[in-house]
């Protein structure tokens, strides 16, 4: 997975992003930043994390029940909602 | 920060292990893996950065208070207790 | 929701279970228990609060795509397992 | 603890108003509603046993550690501001 083209491809892109993201972690930390900011990169990251995790699970949810657009698809995007607002 | 050398090698290991968590998920990624695989090495980056957090805010309790031996210590070291179990 | 009677029964008694730990909770902030052992209880309603949603979601899905037993079952099944997993 | 009776009633309130969301749960899965808003309700509670979590450590360290006013403050009030900000 992800089955879908555009799907892995958005997928993929977050994940370099949230290594880029750690990179620039590293430099903070060995410039001696302050925790403050510090901090705050972890926490970005952290936030990107759970992003990630529910736009593979929609992902998932995608390639086994097809797209919430068309016939049966209602209650695929409900499930899509859901996840999107309560796992992030 | 942080100040302590220890501290500033210890906390970059971990940034790296996290980076190099995100390589392998790349991978994994375009390998086309399944979706359970997928989400376990996510929600292991969750953890892994979980626990970033909690380090640092350690290093950062420990550069300004003091270690936890020594005269004045236990109040420090009952602060990095809870922060450590309770951060994670 | 949910529609199940054995999930409704078993959704409220997690939040009836929960409501219980909040009232111990208050018990040992009025009796001036120490930090830890408070800290101890808040990660533990923390952990059934995340319990409690996934157990929701869960429900969410056997309601609407039907129980993972039976006929095309396999792939709510494995939704149930990853939601089960990784959501808590 | 608390030991500051400002903190200890703040406190005590919060878990109340914790305790008080958890009513409405199990009232509104009594009376049937729907996913959306039940996910909705818990994700309350979650972000408030957050809350809670960070303002009991906060009242630990200004109990062990004096008020972020006054002398010697300052690095108090630093790490109220650091555990406010990445711990909820």
């Amino acid at each position: 997975m992800p089955n879908n083209p555009e799907d892995k491809k958005r997928i993929l892109a977050r994940v370099k992003r949230i290594t880029g993201q750690c990179e620039a972690l590293s430099r903070a930390l060995e410039s001696g930043s302050d925790c403050g900011p510090i901090l705050q990169q972890i926490a970005a990251v952290r936030g990107a994390v759970n992003g990630l995790m529910a736009e593979v699970l929609e992902a998932h949810i995608r390639d086994e029940f097809g797209p919430p657009e068309g016939e049966g698809g209602a209650r695929t995007g409900e499930l899509l909602a859901l996840v999107r607002s309560y796992l992030k």
